[in-house]
């Protein structure tokens, strides 16, 4: 995109070689100027594709103080976690304070991400916030690299050097972890997160290296692949129920998964807690109204939010420069599933 | 709007008395062009403010394949109430068919839509869909007016000719009431919605009319207000229950407000549906679940989303011209509190 940058009365000025006041006598038609120096100026403008015209400019350059929201996943889970409703609450409530407004499109493919990309640079908005990204996109660095300002939710994957905010994942998978060592749980399962997402990535760690260090065998039977979605924390728990009937305790990466964890010890005649402790993590609303209810690690869903579209306004209005990284703390949240 | 147009290479060519072919080899700096020529076209090019550069050019004239749902809610409202999920649903269905983007923002006041007008009339999206308007708003009418297509979610108050889709609420509403009627219930209420949203009106309208047709006296006292909200339904229905307690049955113009109303009437200690019969409108999701079960008018949500956007399409491609309406048939899905 590199060629679409809008070419500005100082490079116009550069290019002709003379000053910026001589640029705009010409564009302004002020007769003050010589006509040897007009066609010097007028080549300029012609060859660099520079805009005089006011108002087209204006349409080209200005500000949009419009914000894309972009949420790598479907409709579906969008409306379906309230995760996601907690972070847009907290991004549009920080936005509105800021005068600036929000568009929320959805881009589920690889298809759909690479198809917006040329939009996002089209100038019709001054940043974007990326929400649910996994594994290698390169949809951030390259938004980044042509200039647009961008926040995600969430470390990102690799080495990338793009701000992000993220709530501590790592230290929320710890605190229920240690809680179900400290309550004597012997055979601790988890349904783990995608593995190409760091919040996946970063409560799987958590879980290996507190029971690592309390002296518990590393037993790969006991991780189950998930989601994050409902549907995917149920497959994996009626699978650990059939490899390992012995589990006393799981832990899921997601509240949604942890709904589907119940409903499959429901199915398996096992009571919870005390046949299994179930812990999730988010801390949604509906976690309360589960039976029994859930406990699970709270994660601050719309002070991410707020910080994501704090920082993403201090970009846009050179604030700020580099690359920030915000994590926020969660904190386990006991009710009675564990 | 009109200021803003972009200069076209014909409008250079006439300016500079050359022709078309001349023009693009001035651009292209083609060598065979003398000078006087170049300097004539290229004044043109600067007077006119024409942009040469073809990324920069696109950047301002090409379709965006974007299109915007603008919401004229909250937050809180869009997540809260399964409706909205549903006709973006079949919206985002829709428009994937299609190739096309969907944007969506919420601009629950005045002054949100106030700004977000130049936005959307300055070439950021091919459309717009617009939802939950509310009394004179004249939006849809201005952006109308400035040649940007625009299809409405429900019928526009007044005589705003603009495209909509809409479902039979006075037909829903008609439906409900006879069940009532027929089930011999005689103290009839209705917590209504909005009265500056045709959905509102429509739906009380149908309340009135069958009531009236059925020979029943009209009773002010059996019609309470709501906002299509819950706390709007319970607030009414408690209300409803103090002025009209010998009320034997309640049609509530919105699934929420009937949660509400459930509510009220637990609080009231009476009982659905032998005390009071419950009717809703929507057959959301949680319909099935509620306690007792909730009896409502199914309108088809996604159905309506899926149509505003063929709708939509249809006139940024210019295949239709002229205000369409689209009303989609209710039914009554009889559960168990009425």
């Amino acid at each position: 995109m590199k060629s679409t940058a809008v070419p500005t009365l100082d490079m116009v000025a550069a290019r002709a070689g003379v000053g910026r006041g001589t640029v705009s006598r010409v564009v302004n038609r002020s007769a003050h100027v010589s006509e040897r120096t007009r066609q010097l100026v007028n080549q300029a403008i012609a060859e660099l594709g520079y805009i005089p015209n006011q108002a087209a400019r204006t349409l080209v350059t200005r500000r949009t103080d419009t914000v894309a929201l972009v949420i790598s996943e479907s409709a579906e889970r969008l409306w379906g976690e309230p995760y996601f409703a907690g972070v847009i609450r907290g991004i549009s409530r920080e936005l509105d304070a800021s005068g600036l407004r929000l568009m929320l499109t959805m881009a589920s493919t690889r298809t759909d991400r690479e198809n917006l990309e040329p939009y996002l640079l089209g100038k019709h908005v001054d940043g974007a916030l990326l929400m649910s990204l996994h594994g290698d996109d390169c949809m951030p660095a390259r938004l980044q690299g042509s200039g647009l300002p961008v926040v995600l939710c969430g470390a990102p994957a690799g080495a990338l050097e793009v701000p992000y905010v993220d709530s501590d994942n790592f230290d929320g998978a710890r605190q229920a972890i240690q809680h179900l060592i400290d309550n004597g749980r012997r055979r601790i399962a988890t349904v783990c997160g995608p593995q190409d997402m760091a919040a996946g990535r970063d409560r799987l760690r958590g879980y290996r290296e507190t029971l690592r260090e309390a002296g518990y065998d590393e037993d790969p039977t006991l991780v189950a692949d998930g989601d994050f979605s409902e549907a995917g924390g149920l497959t994996a728990m009626r699978r650990l129920l059939e490899t390992t009937p012995d589990l006393d305790a799981v832990f899921a990466a997601s509240d949604p998964m942890a709904f589907g964890a119940l409903r499959a010890l429901r199915e398996h005649g096992r009571t919870v807690p005390d046949d299994v402790a179930v812990i999730g993590f988010d801390d949604s609303t509906l976690a309360a109204h589960t039976d029994p209810p859930l406990s699970t690690v709270h994660q601050p869903v719309e002070t991410m939010g707020e910080e994501m579209a704090r920082r993403l306004v201090a970009l846009i209005r050179g604030e700020e420069t580099g690359p920030s990284r915000t994590i926020l703390p969660t904190r386990l949240v006991l009710r009675h599933s564990a």
